[in-house]
């Protein structure tokens, strides 16, 4: 298992789940377990947005900038997930306040691949987002296949 | 000037918004600069609000929980701020969408210095959240000094 993945022990959800209602966030605990896995989102999403804005041609390639934002997806995607896929914070214990299908549950190696690949590929991208606006748009193709395969595999539909 | 926040170009800040634009997120540019910070804001919350839970004694202390915490936490405050300040997101320009004063790009330098002061604190705490509940809570305690610090001298009214 990728090691970033740390599938947590019940003992562990346990102290994510109650710590989180002292966060001084809004909602339950799950509903704050589920908003920070969409601000997780949500940076995967800005970052990837200015990279492909780039790779598309629709604004002029700065390197600064595109190295910034692959360092943040990596960055992002790189952190340790043990604390976002809590019990009980699937689509279906948590309906119209989730996508995540409980499949991530059911096969949390399989989920871990799939966010190790997006994490790798992010990666590769900061090695090279500073080599040209060719580069980037073929670092983005991985990062796009990456969330395409999970998005596909552990995405249930819009809410 | 910390490394981290590299006050932009206002080219590459222009790219920043534009590109923005393309990345399938919800509202204008500037709404989705904004949310970008949010997120940013949320994990910062969310794995604090672990992080305090332990040290206030609310739940068991346990090591790994605390740790990725701590990695999460750095890794959030340690991203490349470029492309998160955009010029016309502060409060004034984008009334009742975000708390972000005005005095953020007044002094950018002061604002740096913030932002690292908690880089800083959250990369200590990373060193220490493994020794313990009393070290979680001293560290947990440089690390609201710090989001207090910037809440104070940053962050306007809730809206």
């Amino acid at each position: 298992m990728p090691r970033k993945f740390l599938v947590p022990t019940v003992a562990a959800l346990s102290v994510a789940v109650t710590t989180a209602a002292f966060s001084g966030g809004h909602g339950s605990p799950e509903e704050q377990v589920i908003g920070a896995r969409n601000a997780l989102m949500t940076l995967y999403g800005f970052n990837s947005g200015i990279l492909g804005g780039m790779a598309r041609g629709n604004v002029p390639y700065d390197a600064e900038s595109a190295i910034a934002a692959a360092e943040n997806l990596a960055a992002a995607a790189s952190m340790d997930q043990m604390h976002f896929w809590v019990p009980g914070t699937d689509n279906v214990a948590m309906e119209g306040k989730t996508r995540a299908l409980p499949a991530i549950w059911e096969t949390p190696d399989d989920y871990a691949a799939k966010n190790q690949d997006l994490a790798d590929a992010a990666a590769a991208l900061v090695a090279t987002a500073g080599d040209g606006v060719e580069a980037v748009g073929a670092g983005m193709g991985q990062v796009g296949a990456a969330c395409s395969a999970c998005h596909k595999a552990y995405r249930g539909p819009r809410i």
